[in-house]
């Protein structure tokens, strides 16, 4: 184990780099502690960086951006004190510190991130999403199992209410109507599909990727008595076929890629009817950047989550209307410490089911997302559009808010 | 007057371009009528193009979108029927059909728009803005006196109501609070600021360019008792000072042309506290397109009307956080509608500061820009952004909606 295998004595050059590391931050309230117990940083710190190693040392001086998470995952990285709190205060400090250049060279080469062919596509999101429900089941809602930013109308709110919350939102930004038809573009394990069909009287026919997912989402159709209205098709969203009064897409964008946006917006314009309304719902940002890397390999492979103006790719070559853009930052950051808070709960069963190596990438990921939301790095844009003469839109948007929430 | 000499018989080379004129609008429900009584068109028709002489005809066949509103204007061109409804099926016949390439070199040099310099921009507002408090007292609203798109908070609310409902809502977006400190750029006669100081306590500097709205502000604020906390400055935005709680801009966007955003944005970021809010409302568009050149020529010289992701230049190279983006497009051609009945209602004093030309110009832009809305030419974006690390921020949009009117 790296973690317990002290290397001696620390030598100047180490105690240099790790100076050089804080001075390159900015100084922030972090200490970094050597694997012979000398700290270095500020005498009162937020945390404690204990490195075991020389190697780790290096790897994260050359990029902490991708290094750190692995070395964390393997137990060679600690911390010493909150860990949110440790990652807020290093993403604070990060944010417009500038890179010199060999390292930006070096940086560029190792955090490229994975193409979105059809197969690749299948790959990347076999990764993520094919872990296992059993996985899943243990740390998120235990009402509509869902793996996206969740609606809190009050702080107060549980996961359950602002998940079922989440939906309704969704359907009364679509404006579902008995009758309508809807199209749903990478569905997770069904949860919105089978909401729309059950509370709003809409037939769906929604598409995803994940094998493993799909299972869980018809057998729920069918437990529910809803396989009727809901149909699951194990498709990419390229290959959507059929006319919709509704296009709604709940975290999917994320591991589309800029690339295929243009492919996207042609095959909404293709599907949806002339009076259809259409919303998709995402993690994005202020201004472009590529997706954490070490995110981005050992979590979402492929994944890019776009500012407006990327998404703008979707919508302009075919004058969608955009209505409306609600940004739900702080609201995935609070989902994200409801799902860690879980999953320390059920850490226990984690474990058993993968590793402790697992458990620490989880934990890590959890944990950096509710700082990337809390600090600005990501937003969450729900954006609903029509096509441009379509003039039967709602007078205002107070009926989201003013009327009681639909049976 | 052209329109009342007649040129005498029509040739065949005059039907078959009015022929090939319908024809290249994909056949619309609208007739042409030449100047010696022949009608092309079809039967039935929701109204028909007089047009009085040989000159006007090729007028309109080489550049509609420049030509026909100085035809209007002049007499030359005159609509039996609706006026409204002419334009809308025109827009919507027009929307999406090509323009063979030799028109399209044509239009595009003769299309081109007014540059917006420091001096460039100072001319292109003083051209509309300073047409005469008088003339614009006459048919804006009587309460607040706005000339950009009201907010309607039910159908049925007067033009009153809904000017003073737009700032309500502005200004709760921006959660002002008594204290607060407010720039805001390009301010009209001054309403918004007067009713900022008025109704929310917080104290305002208000730039313009235009002399004639500011005259007016000023006199207004004494007269009101607010000179102490509204503050007007006769200055173009570029060179706004001071930091500031809020930024908030309403209708100016439209004026400032998509090269000087990143400028935009630059003030912006230098004025506007760390935990301040900002607010951008425009006049938009789905994709990006000139501003109609005759609007651009006549009405609004210099002006261009963007796209979500060509305002994302101001945002993005600031990290700006985009909050909320309402689009209010049907409540612009509401206003319009109302400003249009008022205009009619009064064209005879109209008529007596300027001349019929005049009138002829204002009834075209004005009908004009209604049906721009309606048919989704146009979209009004209310934008609402903060610091990407600020995080006071509203849990969710109910307070618009719920809480009771600010006294």
């Amino acid at each position: 184990m790296h973690g317990n295998t002290p290397e001696g004595q620390t030598k100047g050059a180490d105690r240099a780099l790790a100076e050089r590391l804080l001075a390159g931050l900015g100084r922030p309230p972090l200490a970094i502690v050597l694997w012979d117990g000398s700290r270095i940083g500020p005498d009162e710190s937020v945390a404690s960086i204990i490195v075991t190693d020389r190697r780790a040392l290096w790897g994260i001086a050359l990029n902490a951006d991708l290094h750190f998470g692995d070395l964390f995952a393997e137990g060679r990285i600690r911390i010493e004190g909150d860990l949110l709190a440790f990652l807020e205060t290093a993403y604070r400090a990060a944010e417009g510190q500038p890179v010199p250049w060999p390292l930006r060279l070096l940086h560029r080469w190792q955090n490229r991130p994975r193409r979105n062919s059809l197969s690749g596509s299948r790959e990347n999101i076999h990764h993520h999403y094919d872990l296992g429900n059993d996985f899943y089941r243990l740390w998120l809602d235990q009402e509509v199992m869902q793996y996206t930013c969740a609606y809190y109308p009050n702080e107060s709110a549980s996961l359950e209410e602002a998940q079922v919350a989440k939906l309704h939102h969704v359907c009364r930004k679509l404006r579902l109507k008995p009758g309508d038809t809807v199209v749903e573009a990478g569905c997770g394990w069904g949860g919105l599909a089978r909401f729309m069909a059950k509370h709003y009287g809409v037939r769906v026919r929604a598409y995803n990727i994940s094998r493993e997912q799909l299972r869980f989402a018809r057998e729920e159709a069918e437990r529910q008595g809803l396989s009727d209205r809901v149909e699951y098709v194990e498709d990419d969203y390229r290959n959507i076929q059929g006319t919709y009064d509704a296009f709604v897409s709940v975290g999917m964008l994320e591991h589309v890629g800029t690339r295929q946006y243009p492919e996207l917006g042609a095959v909404i314009d293709r599907v949806l009817a002339p009076h259809g309304r259409g919303l998709i719902h995402t993690i994005g940002r202020n201004r472009p950047a590529l997706m954490n890397p070490w995110i981005e390999k050992r979590i979402f492979p492929g994944a890019y989550p776009p500012t407006l103006s990327e998404m703008a790719a979707i919508f302009e070559p075919y004058s969608f209307s955009v209505l409306d853009v609600e940004n739900l930052r702080l609201h995935y950051a609070r989902t994200l410490q409801h799902w860690l808070e879980r999953f320390e709960d059920r850490v226990d069963e984690v474990r058993q089911l993968f590793d402790e190596h697992f458990v620490r990438t989880w934990r890590l990921y959890l944990a950096g997302s509710v700082a990337s939301f809390t600090t600005g790095e990501l937003q969450l844009f729900q954006t609903v559009f029509t096509r441009p003469d379509y003039n039967e839109l709602p007078w205002s948007r107070a009926y989201l808010y003013t009327a009681g929430e639909e049976a």
